[in-house]
């Protein structure tokens, strides 16, 4: 044995990276970035690029869903949100653009009490079934079983079944747990479940016969869980583990099930290394929310800001500044990696001579924690 | 041998880490918060959260004892500071709140020259032991075996003997050490020493037959011992070392002696992570400071702050913002882990799966420097 | 085996350092610093400083190429820049500078969607060889074969190919890739290929008979790669596994093909990191982007900068604040690292006994990170 | 063989540390700083307390050597400096208090090419004797020959010969190079030498028969080496090598010679961490600097900073802000360790359990950078 980690008598802890401090590095071939292929795939549907909204308020409604269908793409409906628990959302959602900072929270806690109601969850389902989009929609487990049927029923095409953290067990005295490997007999549709951040818990996810795994606790830019918690695992590390737990369940089993990085991104720069760490999808919040069809007015909170006792999220102003399609696939002006996410991972790609997304999965990184290794960080920290 | 550590004849450094370098991994089984026990025992005594206020005067008199004690917890009075040195220790406080901050230093010196006086300790004992709640005191080693028996007397249940660093083996010309097996025998409360920040004075401090520990040097907020004397262990580090003395002093002997992480807390997650890296309990200073019990008037400062040579202390305003129940129980629309610090450890202990602290001493931790893993910290940085 | 690295699971990760991050050990021989050399050769010319002027357009034209050949060094002319777009470049450079910066990019972007011009190529080429100075041109992979040959007729004597990302095998569907060793029958010039960073890249690159290696993506202080395609690989490591592979193909064929280390310096510290890293010669931009002699006007940029749909750069505002002899030869009275870098070069060789650039790449170095190490770092953060 | 690194083919970079990154590991003892010994010897002399007075111009002049000589220490008198240059250097440190920022380099530039006079190093070396007070003064290498005699001749006790750095093998055509083993046959006095970084060079110096060594490369707070040369060895890492060196040779050869760590130091936690790290003294600037006592009118600046083409350094207005027996004894109502620096390690040393300077030598230290570690430093970046 050649380390003394494996009998140490003290606990052990590993280090972990988030996007700020790692890089990838060029490959020995390059490929035109016309000729790379950014499709993703849950299930039997295919998108054709594999950026996701995320089924947060501020980010996606009925009208976001269907314009990301059209561009080929895929926003994810929250009935655990304002469009299942209120009949009219758009006079919600102009109350939460109107609070002050001092009483947003308040605000929020207030307005999530209010239950979500199964004829809205038809509603919502049907009202973008019939333009002919896909329809993905997310659910809390509390409430999956009880209107998991509902949404199923209206015609909702996949499923999302999310918390802060997700297990395969969980135990709990007040409510029989979600059992995945039942729920995947009862539902039809392709279910996704998440958020998980280690190895372990997504492998047994996998292994409950789901659909695709979300990754990531306490990275997106509206989310203040390990300020509160303690709890959290950067997005590079998070993203790597559990690509080893798709990569260890595909030997097992020969399915390979894809895994979606949620959260943390700032920049395309921050969307193409998820990719090189592993990723088969990324879903966005706070880019999307600053997007011109976004409902959030501006504005962008977490679902677990509303929490009655232990609140933990900030609502950001991140302004209206984009459409969504100069978003995905630009051209831009802008310089910094915030809009043409799409045209940069492909270009990403391109310098890593990368064809496609599994190819991209081999591109090499390398640790480069932005604020200590160039002094282009530092002189920004002195307004340079 | 396969390092040359071992072997080098440079001297060698071991990486330490604290509370905002570090993260807790979600369990693969998670559990419902209601679920959790957070219990803590000191000897025979039980509390029924284990967060503790600390033994500083800014924190805690008579009156934040007995409040204490009616919630189920321990607030630990200082039997060295003004409530022993004055008849009317809130005339002091008052003097000590108006100071400005260029004179306090001189004034904090001043006051804390009057000697401590066995007639008020046995007053202020008495004080809190006729409401019936559970009665802690602290003293340092000079003066333990002279007001000690006094507060015994008094009917004192517990007795915390501190100073910055305090080991099993002190040497001195001019007093005979105080030797902790004695002071074991002559006192029958349970004695809990500190500080102490490494495996070995740890180990040696619980073989003398005390009944707790204090762990850390250097960290609390109103500390500047690190930047005067150079000296400090980060709080995780301390704790992962001090928790791997109880649990060998455990397997040697059948006892567990509870060692409390003692400072340096920001946020409900600093307090969740202490757990995480093996705390019993945690004693919190300038969070206490905040609420409206406490007799710090807004302000805060520590105990080795008025040595007359060598002062290593800041006084910090950090306002009266909240009470004592919110800052334990909640609930709370502040979100980033101020207060709920009970709801924040039992929810981080339902994410990581553990039905008791010591099953979320078994939690997984990563190193995250926040300073560098995550955009977020870089943003505030730079105020956006 | 020793390391579970080998045969992990989990993607490994590896660190690398750049310019911040380390620092030179001086030797345990010391030489007075009027004794070193530094040559730098390519193909079979000699330069008498090893550093060189960038083939960007806010730091090279035809007069900056005169002037640096005068004093014993080299600039290289872009040739896919404004000035073999241009009739009259300096009336576009007039326009550059003058732009504001909110709409500078868009101008960027249109101002180089005119194609370069072979008359252009050729006048540019003679118009510094009738001054008798070596000339050094660049070219982008794409134009190389229409303009190479048009700029080897005019007389040209160096050829640099460069792209932000430039490898031996290019995979392309709407043109045939540049084939190196196909290049290096054609023309007879020796040929600079760049930019690389890997030690793999470089030695394919090496063996397709090129003379030289720019080695740097992503460091430039007007370059954005890292943020909108997350890709880069800081200069330090990158310069450590370029001249690795340097050191191979010297072994394997007894040629030495200098690598040029492109980008990223700041100071003359910098520089001479880069030369004990293992770099034969540095190119610098925003440096000589500061003298009277360039044609930027006080203003730097890249030349990713103008592409039309993802464009990756900056325009910095570096000023006119010196001249090319005192940037490169001194003497100064600024005592931050910005003036006479030949000289800085010299004595830091000096202090590591190196009588040449060859010795100087056995200096030692050590990892020290400035924002970390020195209390120096953090007082100027802190203004102080 | 376990680790790649001893075949590696890419060049190794080997950590290290400055004072911000580590901190004391506090003792299983504990011993009263009363009874802590603090003394320091060079050859036959001995001081009472190991911290010494630099041989800068801001620092130490003759006034400073005697009162520092009745306090039980020493201060270093530079006779290359304006003590030795000119008749009245009252005169010319008023001049260089006056000149503005902008005007002050060109000032010194100028002001230390007057060169350094015989009479004068006589004069002042007697004006020092004749007070009865221990006499130490210093000389470049390049002056060492012609007036080393001279001081020896007058009286002087100790010999400094100082070069930002020293190494026992000198490359030169215009002088033949000092030979340290022939000076230490001609000069009486024990000489110190400096300045050194590395294991290697400190035991050659050693092995030339010195008395002393001195190091530090670029750490004092006016010295900007690092930028314009890229050279340094953070303090901690350069004096854990050199007392290695220097345990070696008491190994060898029976003799103990002093390490004297020399520069970049802030406040008493760093010359606390010092002597745990090693150095059996430092060396003192900038805090000097700020007592009444010092010449430099509230400035100081290195010596390094008045080179004629390449200056390195800055000057630094620290202000007159205490007296010499305040910043070294005490008492003190400054609580960020900037005064009673004696006491500081005497309380140092005692929390460690070391009765001496070698004892202190044994103390553990961890790695906890203060930037990443603690909130506290956190804070202070956001002025909280």
């Amino acid at each position: 044995m050649c380390s003394e980690k494996a009998t140490s008598k003290f606990k052990q802890l590993r280090r972990s990276y988030g996007f700020d401090e790692v890089a990838i590095v060029p490959g020995d071939v390059t490929i035109n970035p016309d000729q790379t292929n950014v499709d993703f795939h849950i299930g039997d549907f295919t998108f054709t690029f594999p950026i996701i909204a995320s089924d947060m308020d501020s980010v996606t409604d009925v009208n976001m869903v269907v314009k990301m269908g059209k561009l080929g793409g895929l926003a994810v409906l929250n009935l655990d949100g304002v469009q299942a628990r209120y009949e009219n959302p758009d006079e919600v959602l102009e109350k939460i653009a109107r609070a002050s900072d001092d009483e947003v929270t308040a605000l929020l806690q207030k307005i999530y009490q209010e239950p979500a109601k199964e004829n809205l969850v038809g509603d919502r389902v049907q009202a973008i079934k019939k333009t002919g989009a896909i329809c993905a929609i997310s659910l809390i487990p509390a409430s999956t079983k009880r209107l998991a049927p509902v949404a199923e029923e209206a015609g909702a095409d996949i499923l999302a079944v999310k918390s802060t953290v997700t297990s395969a067990r969980h135990i709990s005295k007040s409510y029989r747990g979600l059992i995945f490997s039942e729920l995947c007999e009862q539902i039809k549709m392709p279910i996704v479940v998440g958020n998980c951040v280690s190895y372990s818990a997504c492998l047994e996810l996998m292994r409950t016969g789901i659909a695709g795994v979300l990754v990531g606790v306490g990275p997106g830019a509206a989310c203040t869980s390990r300020e509160v918690l303690g709890l959290g695992v950067p997005q590079i590390t998070a993203t790597i583990d559990c690509a080893a737990a798709r990569d260890e369940y595909h030997r097992e089993t020969g399915k390979y099930i894809p895994i979606i990085t949620d959260g943390g991104f700032h920049k395309g720069g921050d969307v193409c290394k998820a990719f090189a760490a592993g990723a088969d999808a990324v879903m966005l919040g706070s880019n999307f929310a600053r997007t011109r069809e976004a409902p959030g007015r501006g504005y962008h909170w977490g679902m677990s800001h509303p929490h009655p006792a232990l609140p933990r999220g900030t609502r950001i102003k991140v302004g209206t500044t984009t459409t969504l399609e100069k978003l995905l696939f630009g051209p831009t002006s802008l310089t910094h990696g915030t809009e043409n996410l799409v045209g940069a991972l492909r270009m990403a790609m391109g310098f890593c001579g990368a064809a496609n997304i599994q190819e991209m999965h081999q591109a090499l990184m390398v640790i480069a924690p932005s604020i200590i290794t160039e002094g282009k960080s530092w002189q920004m920290m002195q307004g340079v």
